[in-house]
């Protein structure tokens, strides 16, 4: 591992206290032990700051996250964090065994592929009135995928007993179930592990009830 | 890299011909020249032999690809094409340093998690009669975001001079975006890499057309 002197700049996170895929950044950086600053992209304010050109030069997709880092611009949070990975001392996010790497990353692209992109704001207002239902189906969809194989493969966290990518994707997903009004309680693997997971502070102060754009009447 | 018994025996691909991700898996074997047995599983016959309590029982998430490998069981493509990186000798599949790794993950999961799932077979069919145009949408607004990154990013091929698998998640992505006639021209980016990559002999192999399930009025 190498750090380069643009490391001792604090990255950057252009994201926003809700969104999902910005909190399993946040959580990334809280594991390293990584300071960095935020900046707030407001979805919803001002029909949506993410849809400024200012921003679209920074993430052309127009979504958060973003991260600015030892001079580059990156957004996809799993490319993010595993970038943070690779390149910042502290607990691993991945594990060194091949299969058990390829397992959280599994767990981790089920979630981020296959879950929440069809909750993505931008997809979800192309829905319209029936997006509640719509985000219900397909986050139970992938529950129901998600419960045995989580069955197969977590120990104390989603792949054996070391917190990894897996978990800091799960969180977040589980939170947005239950803004949708899913009865996460269908699904007792995944119930366990985020209650265990939510008992650790990087999971904790990285929360959406926790940051520096979190409304007053949403504040923990 | 450490290859153990279980190398010995051959990966089994189940996938789909016409499976855009099932494709990414057959160019990342085909470019590491690995040899693999291929099990169709038919998406569109007998109402969808992915719905199967067989299958369901090797992939939960009742999509295609799934991978039996090294004694086990993978799904999600860019989780399988990483564990084939990791563990198989031949040309690597994500570059050595750590910030081109990152794009090429950044650009793998644009297309992966911000592209691909809203043409996947199970939502579109919830789509119903407007999924051609809604298809359409979502393709050009990724392609609209992936047109300036490459711009940046790319060489001879999506990140640099080398193929990655960036280049692998592009060719099928594209596929699919002619597939729903959306104007790939109109990236000319896009357009040039998916040209030059096309000429490669691990993306002809693996071509949908050239499968053991492809239909014989789609073979090439």
């Amino acid at each position: 591992m190498r750090l380069s002197l643009a490391c001792l700049a604090k990255p950057i996170l252009h994201g926003y206290f809700r969104s999902s895929c910005s909190w399993r950044v946040r959580i990334a950086f809280a594991l390293k032990g990584v300071e960095y600053d935020q900046l707030p992209v407001n979805l919803i304010k001002d029909g949506g700051q993410q849809l400024t050109e200012e921003y679209k030069a920074l993430n052309p997709m127009q979504q958060v996250p973003a991260v600015e880092i030892d001079g580059i611009t990156l957004s996809q949070s799993l490319a993010v964090i595993q970038y943070i990975d690779e390149t910042r001392p502290g607990p691993r996010l991945l594990p060194a065994d091949p299969k058990a790497r390829a397992q959280v990353r599994m767990i981790s692209d089920l979630i981020a592929s296959g879950i929440q992109p069809l909750q993505n704001l931008y997809v979800i207002q192309k829905i319209g009135a029936e997006k509640m239902q719509w985000s219900q189906h397909f986050i139970d969809r992938g529950f129901q995928a998600l419960e045995p194989i989580l069955k197969q493969t977590a120990g104390k966290y989603c792949v054996g007993d070391e917190i990894s990518m897996a978990d800091i994707c799960l969180v977040p997903q589980v939170y947005n179930a239950e803004r949708f009004k899913v009865d996460v309680g269908k699904y007792p693997t995944i119930k366990r592990l985020n209650e265990a997971l939510l008992e650790i502070e990087a999971f904790q102060v990285s929360h959406p009830s926790r940051q520096p754009d979190t409304p007053d009447d949403l504040r923990a």
